[in-house]
């Protein structure tokens, strides 16, 4: 009962789905057939399941999984699933340590600009105060934006680009725009994991491509194709969770091999500030064809400060402003993207980034050095950012390492949460710039014990 | 061609419907159906539609449809739809005069404690300025609903409160929790217009209640409720467009008739704090089991900072909670919680309240007596807002009266917009605190003619 309640609560199994067969779900969890049919009759008395005679049993949609309230805190007691790792991080217990998460200490962050933008801020038109933003997002981040693609070689149109609340509605948005339930989706292996929890919510078919050293790999994205798939979703700068960096090379082919296709690619530009020298885009080689382009500021300026964008083919961004505005009433806060727009524009963000470029590959070296005594190594060196994917000992479990950490309130990101394939067990994704303390290896060893 | 191109921009079609029949549309255009033989064959040709043999044609998914790309201004040539009003009112040009918005002029919100808040902001820990925020959102801002909850004589527990990026985005989480495609919803007709644009993006079949004077017609109601709906969405505390009060009676009466049923309700509160005297709430006599609370504070304390909050089952937050950072990565910005919580316990707040009550009483006064030389009135006497929901004189259709008051720089909101049923083409929703300005009576009276 508890297993299938967890693939209900983590929409593995969704409302309308079919369960697995009695025959079948015995064989996997290795029980007796009876011992299923009670646990299904069981969750039919719940209303959690309904059986439809001759077809088998199907996930209500009038009975919500009864999953475990959390009250202020951070539910404990679920799989080491992309949710667990989500809710762990960003619910963490006061004194956790985090090398598991996906951001900066605060004081890497530009707090001095933030304090600096909210003065004037306080100073600002009353509109700008009190007004909803127009639906595509303030003009002036925008422009800002249109400057920063220009560096690339890129020259959208102010049609081509919206505003989004993050970077991660700005995937969502496109998501709700592009694809129908069934449809097949390509994403990376080992690829950042809220991608796949969000395409679980959208009900598509997940197909993982491995991700080599030099970007997703080519054979097997080749024989993906005949899948029909309709989107890709990867992010190349500093990818996620590897930090490695895609190669001209693989780039170029990968745009060549899907040509003849109906297939649009949805690359993450959330890390671009974090990469010492630019590595090549596909939005860049493509010119936002085919390629729709997604970021936010939530790794070199504020979390706090939400705020994402899309740019990509002018019609498919009229239809998404559309979108946000039916299920969001529009986009990010004028006063957050106003906040962001001082900041990036002010003298001091160019130097931060400089500086930050200069922390985290000394912070990158030390953690190497330190995890080398526990028999942890990086897969592959990376060229920037705060991310280290790293190989545990042959046979270790990341999965009980993470769980046994975090009863130490050490907060871990076990490889097979990457991986649709669930063939990153021996992995984990550290973050470089949360594991000052010693007790973060102290943990790590124990729990590897 | 134009109409089926609407149908498709607007979502009436979505990816994957099926068109109307060549016959049923030919007749229904009042065209040969040689004609639209001719014109779906363009529009396979463009990719929008596609034909499957013996089955009819099927609105495509790979291919979007090529709507005018706007620029940095709003999208002009497309059907008054309740698109239309968002994006008007969204993207307005200025010098737009704006009766058919849903929101306060700028002098009319609280800037002053607004900018003290931003001053106090610049001041607080750097963890505030740069990191995520809790899965749930910022204690502070929920611990001051809660305490505003407790004056409805509600008491949700913390695990029962989740906040939002909007209240639109309140709406549509639940949507996504609770509804699969082809699920029937009840709504208010009239009732507020970007609730039916996000129903129609999940698919869903909306059956239209006509509300009364007293809240949602209860025979209407109890005769929707064998087609077994799964919501009823409505706003209860000054009705948005109507400006009508749900009666004690026809609140209990509502909720004793779905006692027995599936049917979840959500009741959007946005509008509570513009109401002088507490009028009766679902969620109040349900005690938050089958009734969902959601609501915002764009009406009264700024629409710039986006945040919105949904109350309810505790094991439904929690899989809200879940849904939320799947599709956004946690909800509101930890800044703008803070700035509003603020202003909310701040002394200031209160006094503003009672003095928005004393100025909407004078507009609302004031727009009447200046609609009456021109045949508009009142459908209802709203006892506080500010909304009017007029009738216009026999005859008129009021989409035609907004298009070209549009012509003439001033925003409407027509009637059908608000209308699934399509029946109030002679009524309109007036803003009274957007019409001081002669010129909106000179436009109307102008368009009318």
């Amino acid at each position: 009962m508890q297993a299938l309640r967890d693939r209900i609560a983590s929409r593995a199994l969704g409302p309308g789905d079919r369960m697995p067969s009695v025959r079948r779900f015995a064989a996997q969890m290795n029980v007796s057939p009876s011992t299923v049919v009670e646990a299904y009759d069981r969750l039919t008395a719940e209303g959690m399941i309904r059986s439809r005679p001759g077809s088998g049993f199907y996930v209500t949609n009038t009975h919500l999984p009864p999953m475990k309230v959390a009250g202020m805190g951070p539910p404990r007691a679920r799989n080491v699933d992309p949710f667990w790792v989500s809710r762990q991080s960003l619910d963490a217990r006061p004194g956790t340590l985090q090398p598991g998460c996906g951001w900066l200490p605060e004081d890497w962050m530009p707090q001095d600009a933030l304090r600096k933008g909210l003065r004037a801020l306080a100073k600002s038109d009353a509109a700008l105060l009190t007004n909803y933003a127009s639906a595509r997002g303030s003009e002036t981040l925008r422009r800002c934006l249109l400057g920063r693609f220009a560096e690339d070689h890129l020259s959208p149109t102010p049609g081509q680009l919206m505003l989004t609340a993050s970077a991660s509605q700005a995937m969502d948005l496109i998501c709700r725009l592009l694809l129908r339930p069934g449809d097949t989706v390509l994403v990376d292996d080992p690829g950042y994991f809220n991608f796949h929890a969000l395409l679980r919510t959208h009900q598509v078919r997940i197909v993982s491509i491995p991700y080599t050293h030099d970007g997703p790999d080519l054979t097997a994205f080749q024989s993906a194709l005949s899948g029909a798939p309709r989107l890709y979703i990867t992010n190349s700068a500093l990818h996620n969770p590897t930090g490695a960096t895609l190669s001209p090379q693989v780039a170029h082919r990968l745009l060549s091999l899907t040509a003849q296709t109906d297939l649009t690619i949805v690359e993450d530009d959330t890390f671009a500030d974090l990469e010492p020298d630019p590595s090549p885009r596909l939005a860049v080689l493509d010119g936002l064809n085919r390629v729709l382009r997604i970021g936010g500021f939530s790794k070199t300026l504020s979390a706090s400060v939400r705020c994402g964008y899309i740019a990509g083919r002018a019609d498919w961004i009229e239809a998404l402003v559309d979108l946000q505005v039916a299920t969001s009433f529009g986009g990010p806060s004028p006063v957050a993207t106003e906040l962001l727009a001082q900041v990036l524009t002010g003298g001091s963000y160019r130097k931060h980034i400089a500086e930050l470029h200069r922390r985290l590959a000394r912070a990158r070296k030390t953690a190497i050095t330190r995890l080398a005594p526990l028999g942890i190594t990086p897969w592959v060196l990376p060229q920037g950012g705060f991310y280290l994917w790293c190989r545990f000992p042959e046979g270790t479990d990341t999965g009980q390492v993470a769980q046994r950490a975090m009863e130490a309130a050490v907060m871990l990101a076990p490889g097979n949460v990457f991986s649709p394939s669930q063939t990153a067990a021996s992995f984990m994704r550290f973050n470089v710039t949360q594991m000052d303390a010693p007790r973060v290896y102290d943990v790590l060893a124990a729990a590897m014990r």
